[in-house]
């Protein structure tokens, strides 16, 4: 990691056809392994490459483990009008988020909102992809998973109790793509710190703390330690918004379907529920909201805003007449454009890898 | 604002009467007088200066102006199981706001979620406050208002396009108390800024900008421009995602509504709706959301996973053993206490303004 990886580009239709082929080896059905990769390629499109094809090494590594089922049984263990709660059967989350994502729509269609929660599941991917979903439904969509791996640090503290537990919001439009904003409630992301130790430049103060809960900016150290800020970065700037932003999102996300808490991982805690996670599952948890505009407004009303409020903030006066005012969803937006148009770049290592669980697979390879 | 002011101590029922009497004489009916007091003297006891009783001159203001009616005809628009809009008629947002919230906490135990919108109102006071009773009820609860006044510069921007909108989130528990957050999506509130005044500090680079959209640390030209940061300051410790934030919070509490969105305010635009805001109203929209525990599990079982997972965040591991982790609320509690035994805190100033316009709207003064 420090130099660039050099990259090929790839068609995401060549490289659907490499990922859905290893998934099916692995012993993934049809349909749940067609689902699984459209949310890879779809992360991968959007240029959210740490979420996409780059996880199927360590898919493998929590599958051979024995942690990680691509046979599930997945199932609905409640479910009423307006409400659902899924069990994804200890597989990856990213198809029964699909199921749990279209639940909702059809419900919140039918009643105006719906929540779905999902448990006993695993990484989901990228979150916009489900809300961008029920954007593209006609509407508004909320989401967020917790996460296995402690990162962040609350403010004052000095050990890591959350996952970077993401947070996505998308809203339908006309004339617009959707409002699709997809964010870690951490400072900022992993792929940060890899692409600082890559360049051998410091990090910036306030994204990563030590084990004494100060400031540290070697990425390299950063790395090893895994201990990053809410958002804010510091008490002064605002972390403990954060922080509480991260909790939000363990509540709605494991606590409600009765996922594991990632602060209750692995620690021994109170009389009213055992200390769980005795057999190393991982149990991770998501969340799913839709709401219909049309059960608030007349029909096209809320497009019409949405799309005249988004050209408002693209035309706010810029601090730098080279650098305009974004709205979420536009840089993915652009990345889509160019790698539909010149294929997804994946570096050559990755390529490499692809090819090693293909033939430990028994799939066939076909990036060569 | 050079010199803290001197405050003396008030108890919360005795600021009550003063409030509800001074309410009354503007023409509030007994029951939203009642309600509306209610709501600004819970934000004063949890600490939140700045949206309780200090706003009443503002309101005063607004009154005198004839841009907000003490008499509003609120009404239900529209309703269906799961959600409901109302509309404010132009009044302060405290009454039709608990009216929603009491309806979003109806709804959502009969049916497991609801979502229940307010546009045409006015400022709701303290967002926390809503979602503690939704809480308080057993459910968990999500809130957010708009603002009239533009402060929020979103990033890359150099001008003010959202409020500081802010969001309140909310889990009901049993050993606990209820975990709220209430937070704006700008970093710092502005309250923070005149206290760095008082104190003649500069303020951190990265609570606001400039006219030019860089950075800001003299309090009292941040004071006069208020040009806020979104949550994460810079573009490099993620100011985005504070400004995704606030643009969430403004898609659900004005244009799903269909109040006046902050950053079409005053601002031609499209052909798909008129310039609003022509007779200058204020029209700021509300959200709230209600989800029921118990549509996902089994009767005590979240409220349990709260209280271990509180209990755990409030053991972890201290960088300063001397400031121990929080958890969302417990400095609004800790100030409850306080104040419940000790009285309220209100400035001198702020006990003259009260004098004067009890006076001047032919109200008892109770407070000499």
């Amino acid at each position: 990691m420090t130099s660039a990886a050099k990259t090929v580009r790839v068609s995401a239709e060549t490289l659907s056809r490499q990922v859905e082929a290893i998934l099916a080896a692995w012993g993934m059905l049809a349909e749940p392994a067609r689902v699984t990769t459209e949310r890879l390629i779809e992360a991968d499109l959007r240029g959210i490459d740490s979420h996409g094809i780059a996880m199927l090494p360590l898919y493998d590594e929590f599958r051979r483990d024995g942690r990680l089922v691509f046979r599930p049984e997945i199932r609905v263990v409640r479910e009423a009008a307006v409400t659902a709660l899924w069990d994804a059967g200890g597989g990856l989350g990213h198809y029964p988020s699909t199921l749990a994502t279209d639940m909702a729509i059809k419900k919140a269609k039918a009643s105006g909102v719906a929540v779905v929660a999902v448990r006993n599941s695993n990484h989901y991917g990228a979150a916009g992809v489900y809300v961008e979903r029920m954007a593209l439904a006609g509407l508004i969509g909320l989401s967020g998973t917790n996460v296995h791996r402690p990162a962040i640090v609350p403010t004052f503290g000095a050990e890591p109790m959350f996952g970077t537990n993401p947070i996505a919001f998308a809203a339908p439009t006309r004339r617009n793509r959707p409002f699709v904003l997809d964010m870690a409630t951490s400072t900022a992301a992993i792929g940060k710190f890899k692409m600082a130790l890559m360049h051998g430049k410091p990090v910036p103060e306030g994204w990563a703390v030590d084990e004494d809960g100060g400031p540290l900016t070697d990425p390299a150290r950063a790395l090893a330690l895994r201990l990053l800020t809410p958002l804010g970065g510091s008490r002064e700037l605002g972390s403990h918004k954060g922080y509480g932003l991260a909790a939000m999102i363990e509540i709605l996300s494991a606590i409600l379907p009765g996922a594991i808490a990632t602060p209750l991982r692995n620690r021994p805690h109170g009389p009213s529920r055992p200390t769980p996670n005795a057999d190393n599952r991982f149990d991770v948890g998501h969340f799913f909201a839709a709401i219909d505009p049309a059960a608030f407004r007349e029909p096209g009303e809320f497009e019409a805003d949405m799309d005249d409020a988004m050209d408002a903030l693209r035309a706010t006066r810029p601090a730098d007449p080279a650098q305009p005012v974004l709205v979420a969803g536009d840089p993915e937006y652009a990345a889509i454009a160019e790698r539909r148009e010149k294929g997804i770049p994946v570096p050559v290592p990755l390529v490499d890898s692809l090819r090693t669980l293909a033939e430990g697979a028994g799939a066939p390879f076909v990036l060569a």
